[in-house]
């Protein structure tokens, strides 16, 4: 029978794309979507990329409870939404994935040094203090058992996502030097920043341009530094992470520079990665440089690794909207209810 | 002495656009910017491009009112603005350009046409009735002594513009059978709306995209319709427009096909249409169909005709913000002002 | 069992395209791979998104002769490559469906209006015309049990299939006036023109670009009018098109103006449509105008209609790589081995 | 009078770039274009947005030979061509600027350097050694006197004139740490590929795409290495450079990593760039990040720095076409002719 599932905040793209996976999915059921401001309309008249597809209504949470007729709900919320019904959720024994940094954090300390770079949720305190420990942080591929025994699952930032799995074998195996400092150029698509206009995403604005910002002050750097400096022989990690804004719809293509501790071949590095990722289905370790293309619509992340004395260059490109968040959060959603990690993800990605 | 300028609405993309050209323009100066959001700005913090370019700072009309200290004012300002000040203006015998529909027709009955469409002012009545009669339409090159001798001119809308010279010989010489009837579809790039912040305009919707929209019911029609429904021999107009907003910044392709009153050759209608054309310098007509890029930033307005038969089809090409708004407007300054009419303008477009 | 496939002309992007749509589907097999260029390359190098997809490689044709271990071939060659091998496949008895012009006409006058338009077959005779009869036309939705039997379909043309499907309900009821003339506007994306590198698809030329071609002369034309004016009631058809490529990669979006015989009023005719697509999984009827993005990636023919007085506009969007071209050749293989209409081609678009 | 100038590789975006730039100058009369592809063919057939800007007609080099009725010499010619003609040219006491990497080096060693990266002149011996030392390199801030004197200017790469501009001051300075290294991320339209068709450069693969490519070995890196290095206190640079193609025409926007010798405020550290400049009146040192349509069209190089302890973070964004190549050959025709460094290329960005 299949697992049912409520989303909360199902009009953004994040709740879009949950809902295209799961509907596609053999062995889950979407049971309700939850939204604030398109309550009443037909889903597919808010998309209608969607005419055909289902017949689901958007609801009020005043009409449908969060929580309500599900086994499982995913908020595709912003950052403070979730902390609120955390506590009944787990009162009643729902697990739940969020979308937001509510859960991505182990501790109040980690959770506080998030919140310091986030406009909007500076100097708040947590919600849900008590459940922290009880979530894991769902980048799936470095804590499968962990995701997949958690009654609360953190689903990454978008940007991290790509960092932390490009880095994470130099990292494991303390071959980072400079004390952890990587220098990131990120690149990415106008869609994680959700589909609210906003003069950064306007068109006319964005098209054809390049912006950089939040220059060395982006919020999703935190959980970076955080995972990756306490990984295997880490011994903390610096990400100076510039994002930079492009005039495309889709993808996140990361630049990574580091100093090695020691010196390494390219092959060997190369050999390294696929070992790292041997048994991770959606990351593919290539000889070429990736491109922001070569993962559009899949759950891939492509990385390649090159080296130049003692410096290396890491890159990885995801969909931001799927490796980046709803394709990671089906695949944890996989890993909660013993589906496999590829189950409902199993797409090429389109090109040309 | 250069002429004094005072531009209202200064902030938008219309009024940004004049600015630009004014500042390079050597017969005129431009005394104040006038707006309602960034007053107390310079507008070079507004937009960063013009960093070095200008000192200016936006002004309120609270502080530096309308019509002072210049000897014309631009209004790049939505339907129903100037015609507040209009008679305050005229009565100073100050000479004005709007770009809103609010003087682009030479009776209330006209301007009702128009009004009746356009959702923001549907049955409301004109507030300067009085003057209506004593404005110029803009496409300078139907009439260039008519706004050289204005008062007042009402820049015309963008669409209509590229539509107007694209038809314009044809009405003239009573070619156009089926009661005048045109199916027109345009092509628009985003900038044509304005930069404030839309879903239709937000990037992560449009980009790659093509989305029809007002399906034979866009405002600008209406002055298509009346102007060339009334040149020469033509006994009425009917534009059948469908206008489709692409996912690009800049520039108007229409593409118009109707049936002739009797068989031409397509050499003969060029031929035509370089005569017609032939004082008028900012109107190309091609051998080979016009592109979009092939008039960016330029005051062009690129033309071809095709013959099928007793069918033609005509294409024009304008770069929206310059020969569909501002370069139009410079343009007719420069006729009511004496200069060339290629003064300020004399530009190549930007291409690749 | 799987059937299985041989894809001729496997590494342009129609070849990738079947291919993609082949190893997701459950009842069909890839057991080839032919291609003049790459033979010897894994296809997965030839295009990096496919890395762990597959492990097929490329085959020339003199090591893997055409028809070899399968129970269907698909060509996606260039016009005038299937009619070579056209009858010693018959013979044999092996089925085949063709992405070019080949087998698209019921006879050769047909097919002689047809290859006047297209310069690189011109005043050749067709090389296989004893099987003309023997072929279906592959529009899915207009024959499903003709392209179900037929040994040979010749899969439509990309701007065919969507001036077809979005006139079909009009010319089957007679309702297209003016002696079945309709004035159509085509955007199409970059890809239709496959990945050969040109002029005209260089980024820095069409990028943000609209470039109108083959005005009034292109070859896909003669399908369209020839199909159209043998529905039901119709008696002939004459398209008016004009192709205009975007600056995008895929995705056809065509607007098409016509005149009809008898009044109608938009409901009546959006009703119209929806029975005459009733069993057609793939075709929708919007309310609202169909966008670019709207069928990305997708199978689906949205399709609205407009109408003013005794004048109609239809619109109807398509990716052309899918509906226009992989996507028909995987429905009709569908038809052909009895599996349903939607086996393997079950997807959602792409958006945003 | 005006100084005649004849272009060499007149077809290319770069003679399309000088041509423009020349016609609307006031000082510079173009007096041949020569080319070797479109020989006898009108330069607005080749371009058709140069209708009506211009009479010139593209002439082959048997015609009219190198140096004919010209004050000057532009070659926008391949590595290899310019060498081939120096001698002959210098002898006349004719003047030149190459746009190749021909004549940016001031010893054979330096160039050796640079030809080993480059693929098509590897191990070639330069065809001119004497002359080297008489050229000067053409990055106009750095060197406006020694450009004004020299008979030969080897005008700068694209890549090389952002990342040179960029980080000047602080070679200048001395302040570049970890024995200069530097590491880019470069982001560039297709347009610095030029015109000719190309994988790379096919609309279908680069749209809303990012290709890294020449991974740590993009030859403009040499020239970056050895101008830095030699700067003022700085003892060597080396750049660890990243370029990226994005699916866009035009622009070039470097982001750039380092470590500090010594702690630095950015308010300093703009101070000191502000100054560095002061002169300098196409570089713009912003308070925000740089944006690549910020330069659009202009010859403007924007530049900011962002500082986080000891590591700074400079960008800088130009015209790849303009200050990249087309706008610094004119820059530097201004310096050797005694025009103001700012004729003929005071213009606005093109916004938006």
């Amino acid at each position: 029978m299949a697992h049912r599932v409520q989303i909360v905040g199902a009009t953004g793209y994040g709740g879009l794309g949950i809902l295209e996976l799961l509907l596609a999915h053999p062995d889950f059921e979407v049971t309700s979507l939850i939204a604030r401001d398109e309550a009443g309309r037909r889903i597919d008249e808010v998309y209608p990329h969607l005419h055909g597809r289902t017949d689901l209504t958007v609801d009020s949470v005043e009409t449908t409870p969060v929580g309500t007729n599900c086994d499982v709900v995913v908020f595709s919320t912003p950052d403070g939404v979730s902390q609120g019904y955390a506590a009944a959720l787990a009162d009643a024994g729902m697990r739940f994935i969020d979308y937001s940094g509510d859960f991505r954090f182990a501790s109040t300390d980690d959770y506080a040094k998030y919140a310091a770079r986030h406009p909007s949720i500076a100097d708040e305190a947590h919600g849900a203090e008590a459940l922290l420990g009880r979530a894991a942080y769902g980048v799936s591929e470095l804590n499968p058992e962990g995701v997949a025994a958690a009654p609360i699952v953190g689903n990454p930032g978008c940007f991290a996502v790509g960092i932390i799995l490009g880095l994470a074998p130099l990292f494991q195996d303390g071959l980072v030097g400079d004390e952890g400092i990587v220098a990131v150029d990120g690149l990415t698509g106008s869609s994680g920043a959700g589909k609210k206009p906003a003069p950064l995403q306007h068109l006319s604005h964005l098209n054809d341009n390049v912006i950089p910002y939040r220059v060395l002050s982006h919020q999703h750097v935190v959980e970076a530094d955080l995972t990756l400096g306490r990984l295997g022989k880490a011994n903390g990690a610096q990400v100076d992470f510039i994002p930079h804004l492009l005039g495309t719809t889709r993808g996140i293509l990361n630049t990574m520079h580091l100093r090695l501790t020691q010196s390494a071949s390219r092959e060997g590095l190369l050999e390294r990665y696929r070992e790292y990722f041997a048994d991770a289905p959606f990351v593919r370790v290539l000889d070429t440089p990736p491109t922001l293309k070569g993962t559009l619509g899949s759950n891939y992340c492509d990385i390649s690794v090159f080296v130049e004395g003692n410096r290396a260059v890491v890159m990885s490109s995801i969909d931001n909207l799927m490796k980046g968040q709803s394709g990671s959060a089906m695949q944890n959603l996989n890993l909660m209810f013993g589906s496999a990690q590829t189950a409902g993800l199993d797409r090429t990605p389109l090109y040309p």
